[in-house]
């Protein structure tokens, strides 16, 4: 969490002068977001968030997160709305970066999630699937399957430094999942990072869902998965199953599972921990010097999966059937 | 610039109750201020920034700091106001550190400072030297002339490995200092770092003084040196006359400067880019393994020195007289 670009104020003054939201008298540099520099902005119309979109965003997805989020607002999701500018873009340039301002969203980050907040997250997430389903715009999901022996080969021997035997154990699980990934479940737009620190509560209600420069088309279930991995763990990485009825069942109080979803959720919780392991290994294993940004601990999601391998049905996370 | 204590949700939102200021809605940690963390809060009745303070700030100066904003904010110098909670406290204590909650305030601060914004900080320095002239708590300047030789002494010989011959530069300079210091100047409370971070603009017009976490008693032509120094050289350590003409103008439009500050002033502008230099040296050659924070280049404060060594009248600033 860090401010990667440093705009001066007189830049700042006229890129927010183009958007029509009054005169710009305020903006602070927030520790929010891992992969962009974001101010939260003070006009004199309101508070705004500002985003530049770092090396890591590649530009040509913009267009798709911009519009999502357009489209989510539009069908009544409490996520951040795109402020267009007088031609009627959203996206601009400042300090050599895209750059966009989003309206500006109550709420906190919960660090110990209980159950109630899981419901309210699963809840939610229904209706963010629910809100996507007529969304035209697709994007592939670069972190699925396919994707996954590449990260683990730019890892290499090095993952046993970080836990003895981890490189044989991530390259068997791929194999796992290469030969028996599970195919044409109901899909949309996923959120596909819907961690705590995504999503803002006010008291124990949910007040909004934010991030989405991870979100893809992929499987609904698949983004389920993601979320009993980063909500229903407890911090010695056992599975806390009151969190998981309740997420389980605030996601089907909108949008009930199917048969072949609930089949798969086991081998999707696996993917998904696999897919967190990967990319934080990879991070792991490459901390710039100067890094502004702690890396987050790979084994977490070791741990996690091992507690997946030995699942076999949809009710050991707490499915109600 | 980082936030060094992340506060959880629900321990931000007990702390934040304490104050009569509503209901927590919202905490983002900002990038502002160097030595302590802050959160800008809002809650159902406005803004608010919440300070953590850090290791570097001594707890036994707290009570001096929160004193002098509520003084100058009484006075109506347009600076921070410390909420109190129900007992008439300023200070509380979140996640194991002293923290208070202050006003919100508009404006951005410049990074190309103009001629303009220089008589504004002017004229707001004589006011806050004004404003505080009748404020009865004291704290001595750590970081005046008897502070300078322990930092050169802790910078030693590595002071070479930044510039060829700097440590042997400090040390003459110090004992020019030790020797000759203006003494008796009129004083009492000064900011002692009100660079460009910590003033606030609103287009032109100065908004607001923040980060008073240097202030101490001291003579107040010091604290201009100090702003001459940080307002009116260019990026290549140049000194803009315009700039410092301005500056002088704005501050005796409040406060016209006696004989003997005038007399002080080259010596005063000399030692206040010395102590620059050497805290900057100091942190320089101290830089923790994963700071979040660079540190500033030190070798801007030693150009300046070489610039102040070659003054012998308070005109060369731009002084009218």
């Amino acid at each position: 969490m860090a401010v990667y670009t440093e705009v001066p104020d007189d830049e700042m003054a006229a890129f927010v002068a183009r958007y029509g939201i009054g005169d710009l008298l305020s903006a602070k540099g927030i520790a929010e977001g891992v992969e962009n520099s974001n101010y939260l902005v003070h006009t004199t119309r309101g508070f705004y968030i500002l985003t530049l979109y770092e090396k890591r965003v590649n530009p040509a997805d913009l267009p798709f997160f911009i519009e999502l989020m357009q489209h989510l607002a539009g069908r009544g999701l409490n996520c951040p709305v795109p402020v267009l500018d007088a031609s009627g873009q959203a996206l601009g340039t400042l300090s050599g970066r895209p750059a966009a301002i989003v309206s500006f969203l109550d709420g906190l980050s919960v660090r110990r999630p209980g159950a109630g907040h899981c419901g309210e997250v699963g809840r939610a997430l229904a209706l963010l699937h629910r809100a996507g389903a007529d969304f035209a715009m697709t994007r592939v999901n670069a972190l699925s399957v396919p994707g996954w022996r590449p990260l683990a080969e730019q890892a290499g021997a090095d993952a046993d430094k970080v836990s003895p035997g981890l490189a044989q154990r991530v390259m068997a699980e791929i194999a796992v999942h290469e030969a028996r990934w599970p195919q044409h479940l109901p899909g949309g737009v996923i959120h596909a990072d819907l961690f705590p620190n995504n999503v803002f509560f006010i008291g124990e209600k949910l007040s909004g869902v934010i991030d989405f420069y991870f979100a893809c088309t992929d499987a609904y279930a698949y983004d389920l998965a993601i979320c009993l991995n980063s909500w229903c763990f407890e911090a010695d990485s056992s599975f806390n199953l009151t969190k998981g009825q309740a997420m389980l069942a605030g996601y089907e109080s909108v949008r009930p599972l199917g048969e072949a979803e609930v089949a798969a959720l086991p081998a999707l919780c696996r993917g998904s921990a696999l897919r967190f392991l990967l990319t934080r290994l990879v991070d792991w294993l490459n901390v710039p010097p100067g890094a502004l940004v702690k890396p987050h601990d790979p084994l977490e999601y070791d741990r996690k999966l091992a507690f997946h391998q030995r699942v076999s049905d949809a009710r050991e996370y707490g499915l109600r059937r």
